[in-house]
């Protein structure tokens, strides 16, 4: 549904757009000297759009540049971007763009943004740099990006900071945490975060990664609040490996198994079973394809050529070796699982004996379109696994235990908590205060808070703002968001519109004929010969009142009445608001 | 969101529409002499507006009457009715409406569809009459509706068949299964259900309750079906109240509770555990006023008087002696909740000691409005308890295991699930299945599905179907969907629409000034001029050489030209596909 835009055929160009809304950049005062300030441009009033920038001694260092999907207040609207006003001014300062991984909120607006803050290098790991290059190949005159691959133990110099990394867990390979050193202490960047544990003990490879921070001087900490408001640890990956491992061995029949084409470390591990048990992949869906081509050009993952069959060869197997890896388990319209639903799939027709696994959760706003996809699934007879009944997905988000434990390893001095709407930051911030952090070292920011850090001793959230209105991806065009499209979009969706025609003769001040109604989204007209008819009186009745009036050589106010008269009477009769548009012309 | 209708001030009216897409009823046969015929005709694709029909020896019985609130795929609607096509043709057999308990799903058709069915007798319990006659009262013209109150230990004759009841286990008060004596044993219908237990283990009260079915002969079993996909045994509802309990017992500074109006049985004990420590209770929201002064008007609920206090009076006691009741948990614009979050209520503003408790979960399709909601509570310091961290909620529907006990009491021959979507009944049906009935003795129906036991014996589903085609009610009308007009609204909420006007010379075939364009919900045309320029040459260029082409008498064959031109230019420049109204006037 969201991730897909059928609407777009080829590469994409990028237009920009100023948009008549464009919020004036405030003043806001250069950082003092001996200041760290830190500005989340978003990501932290939703989840979506991650972007942070940090400046100290002149340079400007951003990390992650995301994008979120629409939502249900932006209706029509592709993506929305965070807000780079404050970066664009000062451009000039900008050192570098880091990025911690693949994920669309942490690299999606590249090809929007790298234009618009002067396309600076970018600095991540391989897979991340590959996957932030196929993306981009998708745009026509996309910037020539500069990826600066790093590795684990580099320390980059930029400016005049230095950069180091670590490994974190979540769900695509090459996930890192950013580390920056400042003349006050190190600010702490996690990315997406979560633990490898057994029973909510943090496995050898957690507790060595962080055993870093036992020397180091954690000045400030901005890590991922996602899942900080769920109690205890979430379920660690490994097993969903086993559940997994499990399903594919003891598969009688075709095992469909639906995720999402990110979610790269489980596709790895799927192929891995597959091929431990004798058994055949099928890829369904180019992202997957893409993605796993991606892992395997790295060398992340290794398979034998034959393992991966094409789909219209499947029939050569027995049922039980075949597993498809589908994309589409939010429902998404356009995907291989909801062509495999509703029956229009080129090759897959569901059977008795198959089993469909949606190994992932449903994203919230897209519950109607996978409740839709299980029940197409199930007409069809196919046994569905969920992680309701089977651990068949976990969250590559850290529950609050986790998170507890990261801030005992990191320790911080000062603490932002980024990622999530403001309820998951204030939970995430009374825990960092229960862990040990003093409450005034705490700053819970909005998107384009400016947070400065003096001296590295005092905290204090600036009254001014960076620019933070929304920027949106409409087609082409990159604009700040009309406030007044999206009401006249939620208007038209529920009530429709309504055009009404009136020919007016200027001489005599009455109607040529009798007038036009066209309506579409508002009630079945057609059907309702009586309140068409009346609705012509009603216009009838009001512009010749108005013409009868002297201000009426302004046709404007002619119009303006119409429309309020025609409106009001259709909404005594209907209960409905539609938009009225009145044409009146004189002849 | 979904409950309140804001627009609808005053009593409500109902006008009956046929739309022009009613469906043509289709030709039925009469059930045969020895069959019981059942007929779901809502709620078994759907979650809501359940509706069964039970016809046998020349009876018609009616279980429940309800609506849904609107989807996604219906936007602008207010509530979808079940199809009761199949029982306005045979209302002279219909001997009754009997209704299992009071929430909306069940109850909430009733003002829509007495009417059209000849106003049987409803026969219920104390509690759900008075719930029905409270909500009849917001209708103008409503039906003067015949209640027969009726007891649990009550046989009802109707027709030729006897009508018994037994105590189920739901969120609300009087809620009851219902069993129809047929010549081949019983039917037995649930209604909404779940089980009291203990770690799994049903109380003595479910097992008492279930015993009278170990001396029936039960033919066939319709059962709720909503969280059967659900694992083990769902959190008992008295484990919420002891959470409840504890927080309310040690609370420190206020407490607002806040969950639906319609959870009864919840709210009674909130009252019940506020008086027991010494509080004093606020009720915030007009349904949950009524719905307690209901309650108490029956003997549900006894309070001293003194125990409610009025909203404005609460500064007269500490805050840790004062709950608000509230509605809103969903995220409801207009209810207490939202106005307290978004600092517009009148008496009540948050403080940092202040605690929420929302006891509910999140119904799909609010989750944004709710994350509002939360952040603009925690904006203003408040705590907030959700059902997430902590068991302040429990759902009023069983999980699997608790269906198996009741399958297990129940023992029906056959076996027909209903209240959910086809993936719930789907797994409800395995489940009965599993638990000892035959396959071919289970029918998954649709809405208007006609099945039929023969003798006792042997299952059929009928080929033809009852009339199923979407019922709805929009602003004062009831009315078949169209679906014209859902897709216009959708195109229209994502797309907006263009309207324009062309002057044209009947006799030079030229346009008589620059044309007109309005465009709503589009893009923002007055930012783009360019684009509003190229777009006047378009049109002009069109209906001038339409106009050149002799079939232009015919000035239809010009606007479609117009409109074609005009979309497919915007579309190639915006990747928009606004609804284009062409609108030529000649003169």
């Amino acid at each position: 549904m969201r991730s897909a835009h059928p609407r777009r055929p080829g590469r994409a160009r990028v237009e920009h757009h100023p948009g008549s809304a464009r919020t004036p950049s405030p003043l806001i005062p250069e950082p003092s000297a001996e200041s760290v300030r830190i500005i989340p441009l978003g990501g932290v009033e939703e989840i979506g759009r991650n972007m942070t920038a940090v400046e100290f001694g002149g340079d400007i260092f951003i990390l992650d540049c995301g994008f979120q999907f629409r939502e249900e207040e932006t209706p029509g609207i592709d993506y929305i971007l965070p807000n780079t006003g404050y970066l664009e001014e000062r451009r000039d300062r900008i050192r570098g763009l880091i990025i911690s991984h693949g994920h669309l909120d942490h690299i999606g607006g590249i090809p929007y943004i790298m234009d618009r803050i002067g396309n600076p290098v970018i600095y991540t790991r391989k897979l991340t740099g590959m996957m932030i290059k196929k993306r981009q190949e998708e745009f026509v005159q996309g910037s020539q990006l500069q990826i600066r691959e790093v590795e684990m133990d580099e320390a980059i110099k930029l400016g005049n900071a230095t950069i180091r990394f670590f490994n974190v867990t979540h769900t695509v390979p090459d996930s890192m945490g950013i580390i920056l050193e400042t003349p006050w202490g190190d600010v702490v960047f996690t990315g997406d975060i979560k633990l490898d544990h057994e029973n909510g003990e943090p496995s050898e490879e957690e507790h060595q990664e962080y055993s870093i921070f036992q020397k180091r001087n954690v000045l400030a900490l901005l890590m991922d609040s996602t899942n900080v408001w769920q109690p205890g640890f979430s379920i660690p990956e490994s097993t969903v490996y086993r559940t997994l491992e499990n399903i594919i061995r003891d598969s009688k029949g075709r095992l469909v198994v639906a995720m999402f084409a990110s979610h790269l470390e489980r596709l790895i591990r799927v192929v891995h079973f597959a091929e431990q048990y004798g058994k055949k992949i099928v890829i369904d869906g180019r992202s997957m394809r893409t993605n796993i081509e991606i892992a395997r050009e790295i060398g992340l993952i290794k398979y034998k050529d034959d393992t991966v069959v094409a789909v219209e060869n499947m029939g050569q197997y027995p049922p039980e070796r075949i597993i498809i890896l589908a994309t589409g388990a939010q429902g998404d319209e356009f995907a291989s699982l909801a062509r495999i639903g509703n029956k229009t799939h080129k090759y897959i027709r569901l059977t008795l004996s198959d089993t469909v696994v949606l190994s992932s959760s449903v994203i919230p706003g897209n519950e109607r379109a996978v409740q839709k996809l299980k029940d197409n699934l199930s007409r069809q007879g196919a046994h569905i696994i969920t992680y309701h009944a089977s651990d068949v997905h976990a969250s590559g988000h850290g529950n609050r235990e986790e998170a507890a434990w990261i801030h005992r390893q990191i320790k911080p001095k000062f603490f932002i908590p980024v990622h999530g709407y403001h309820y998951m930051l204030r939970v995430h911030a009374d825990l960092a205060i229960q862990e040990g952090v003093a409450p005034k070292n705490v700053a819970i920011p909005d998107n384009g808070s400016i947070i400065e850090i003096q001296k590295g001793e005092k905290m204090t959230k600036l009254s001014v703002k960076a620019p933070s209105g929304l920027r949106v991806v409409e087609g082409h065009t990159v604009t700040e968001l009309s406030d007044v499209l999206m009401r006249d979009r939620k208007a038209l969706g529920q009530e429709g519109f309504c055009v009404v025609v009136a020919t007016v003769d200027r001489r005599t001040g009455k109607l040529h004929k009798s007038p036009d109604i066209i309506s579409r989204g508002f009630v079945y007209l057609r059907d309702n010969k009586e309140l068409m008819d009346q609705t012509r009186l009603i216009i009838r009745k009001s512009v010749e009142v108005s013409m009868r009036n002297p201000r009426a050589a302004d046709l404007d106010a002619a119009r303006d009445d119409l429309a309020e008269s025609v409106a009001r009477f259709l909404l005594q009769r209907t209960l409905k608001r539609p938009i009225v548009i009145p044409v009146i012309v004189s002849v």
